[in-house]
């Protein structure tokens, strides 16, 4: 049964790569997995019948049969349990799965917040430089964690897919370019086959609309 | 083999159940499953022999012979997969339990950060509304999602384990109490024995100390 897929029919990044359904397609793309793509407007995306699958009317969703999804954490997981392709997500990967959404991208989004949705207000250049330094204090340890290790946890995980998809929202404010180490582990990423197709196919969305 | 977690020697909150060691004594408890707890200090959390449990220098920390895991989502998970306590933790649990993680508990974060971290800024004041507002816009869905259900998804999941933690930490800023929903969900979870039992020791450190 081939799974489909939601993405945004424009996405706000204009096809960087950054919105989360790129994440589900690296996945999907790691295991050999065919898949389909619905794409949605952002009316869409908060109509009921969308909701209904997202509660928080956001994408990807990922939908096989009768199992929905949402959630890049929970699809990821998913696809990794299920496929050789990507390692077994076991207990260590599934560690890193976990650090990668819940320690390392909120302060990343936060700056993205930051930037995007306060940079009107008085305050906001003022601000920024506490937020740059959230960001700097997680990289800080996951540089020293890192070293000149590879990846996470020896072979390459669902833990390592999902860190450098968060930290690659971070090239633009020029912060990752600040860790050789964490630079070169994104670089390493985005060099897999597997991600070069799924960025395309994001891509061609983007370019297409 | 009784498993290590790690908590606070004094915790911040000084006792409420709002440090993330809870949660894992929670799923613990119930999954009836004893544990030893050992103490670290803030400058212990930082100090070399933590951080090579825990790469970020947070609690709680989870040992059972030579695995080692940090991250709530991962412990919790890995107790939920191993024990019949908590419902098997497939596809639709493990999304509510990143939900929780990725999708609600950061805005609340960034709610404590503000009220916290920058209440000594000129600019303080005038933000609140705005973080306070984003809060709203994920427990509109929450809530809206959530409905008349008693779970999540069906019976008690690790997923509601961890959305219901997370809720906590919003009580005393009044806006859970917004949502009578929600609001009898955290209650519903508070009920729990287990729940009662991981805060009543989590209390009993607070209380030593």
């Amino acid at each position: 049964m081939i799974p489909t897929i939601t993405a945004f029919e424009r996405s706000p990044d204009g096809g960087k790569g950054l919105a989360r359904d790129t994440r589900v397609r690296w996945a999907l793309e790691e295991v050999g997995q065919p898949y389909e793509v619905r794409l949605v407007s952002f009316a869409g995306m908060k109509a009921p019948g969308h909701m209904a699958i997202h509660p928080f009317g956001q994408i990807p969703t990922y939908e096989e049969g009768s199992l929905c999804l949402f959630e890049t954490g929970s699809i990821v997981f998913h696809l990794a349990e299920r496929h050789a392709g990507l390692r077994d997500a076991r207990a260590r990967a599934i560690t890193w799965m976990f650090a990668a959404l819940n320690t390392v991208e909120p302060p990343i989004l936060e700056l993205t917040t930051a930037r995007i949705f306060e940079a009107d207000r008085s305050w906001s250049e003022e601000r920024l430089p506490l937020v740059k330094d959230r960001v700097r204090a997680r990289l800080d340890q996951l540089s020293a964690y890192l070293g000149a290790a590879e990846w996470l946890d020896g072979a390459f995980s669902a833990g390592d897919l999902l860190m450098v998809s968060v930290l690659l929202r971070l090239r633009m404010s020029g912060i990752l370019d600040e860790y050789q180490n964490l630079a070169a582990y994104v670089a390493r990423g985005e060099a897999r086959p597997a991600y070069a197709r799924a960025f395309a196919a994001q891509f061609a969305v983007n370019a297409a609309s």
